[in-house]
């Protein structure tokens, strides 16, 4: 056999565990993303057997994330990997640790609902929550989508709906301060929504990491910590 | 030249390398500790001067980031570094984030006494948080111990200590909402208090990662998602 057989051979291999990884991240990309689904609709709905089916399923999460992170440390080690594949792996280390906060996100939703009392429930009053649910969701399905196309085409848009998702949560938080001065009976409830919206915001706080480590991962910059200008800028300039 | 003398010189120029990052960390470390300490004496003693200051600092916390960052990169480029090196370089990329969160918990905490009406403090009402700002120093003191001296003796006492700060966290949220709930006027501040809480409940789930980080790069073993017992048998096992 000579060399050059020996190189493509390896490099095939090379290419399928990274494939893997790949696949693997979009794995537990998606049950991130039902687990935020499950965990706020549960709170919404007060429906604990779903908040316990997220309880369950975070452990699923937790083991993915240690899989796949010894997956990049192992592959680090045996092919001393360069360039894009090297950048690759670093992102991917950092997006699941993203993924994994998100899941800790929608676990303490899931929690907290389960601590509620029926009387604290009130069927009809959640309209802020659900529309900042659908605002993260989208955050989080972009940037996985990013991530799967090795694409920063919509990243510029998922960290401008950042900047909405904070204002939404600003104005929700402000609501219910108000509701809770008015009656003293709102207390727990408001309480309850406030730490939801919290989680939601999280959520979408590192749905936008996720953009920047993609970014980091396809054009070689890094992003961390500059205003929208900016990394709109970085993107363009090396598109 | 013989090729000893220029592997000497390689190896020397790698330690190098290496010691530069750990001391950058440590830097890193020391300035995040103290952003707590000031973030959350301005939060009690409504020192806006202080306040002022995390929230200008907090740049600075993430400049070392982004630099600790792209250092350990390289050196994975170059070296390709394997065992303990590699084990290092991938803790200290995890370590470093962690600590940029625990400084941002610090500016937020900075940002919300910013916001705080004067009419809303009260001098003599904050002995819990400064007790759970006691904890949690303590437990950031002993992480960035445990990376400086890569050392796992002390990390069992550290997470073991988590469990304290999840029980006092868990208290003070109690009394803040028995207090909203006996008398509205209470409710601004009471929430102020319950966001420090908060972010220094987070600072102390943060303080135990950066011992994860410690243990996976000084023992080689993924302590993350265990119970305390099986922390303990795995770092006394391979001891």
């Amino acid at each position: 056999m000579d060399n050059s057989i020996i190189n493509q051979h390896i490099s095939r291999q090379f290419n399928k565990e990274m494939e893997d990884i790949r696949n693997k991240v979009l794995t537990m990309g998606g049950l991130v993303e039902q687990q935020v689904d499950l965990a706020t609709n549960a709170f919404m709905s007060y429906d604990m057997e779903s908040a316990e089916k997220v309880i369950q399923q975070d452990q699923l999460i937790n083991a993915l994330e240690k899989d796949i992170d010894h997956e990049c440390t192992e592959i680090m080690a045996k092919r001393q990997p360069a360039a894009f594949d090297l950048r690759m792996l670093i992102a991917t280390i950092k997006i699941i640790t993203d993924l994994e906060r998100i899941g800790d996100e929608a676990a303490r939703i899931a929690k907290m609902t389960m601590r509620i009392e029926a009387a604290d429930y009130y069927q009809d009053k959640y309209y802020e929550i659900e529309h900042l649910l659908e605002m993260v969701k989208e955050m989080l399905n972009g940037a996985l989508d990013a991530y799967a196309r090795t694409d920063t085409e919509e990243v510029i848009a998922i960290t401008a709906q950042d900047h909405k998702v904070d204002r939404e949560y600003t104005s929700i938080t402000r609501q219910l301060i108000t509701q809770m001065m008015e009656d003293p009976r709102n207390i727990t409830r408001a309480l309850d929504m406030l730490w939801t919206a919290r989680a939601l915001e999280r959520i979408g706080d590192h749905s936008c990491n996720v953009c920047e480590h993609v970014i980091y991962m396809v054009k070689g910059k890094d992003v961390r910590h500059l205003t929208h200008e900016e990394l709109e800028k970085t993107v363009n300039e090396t598109r």
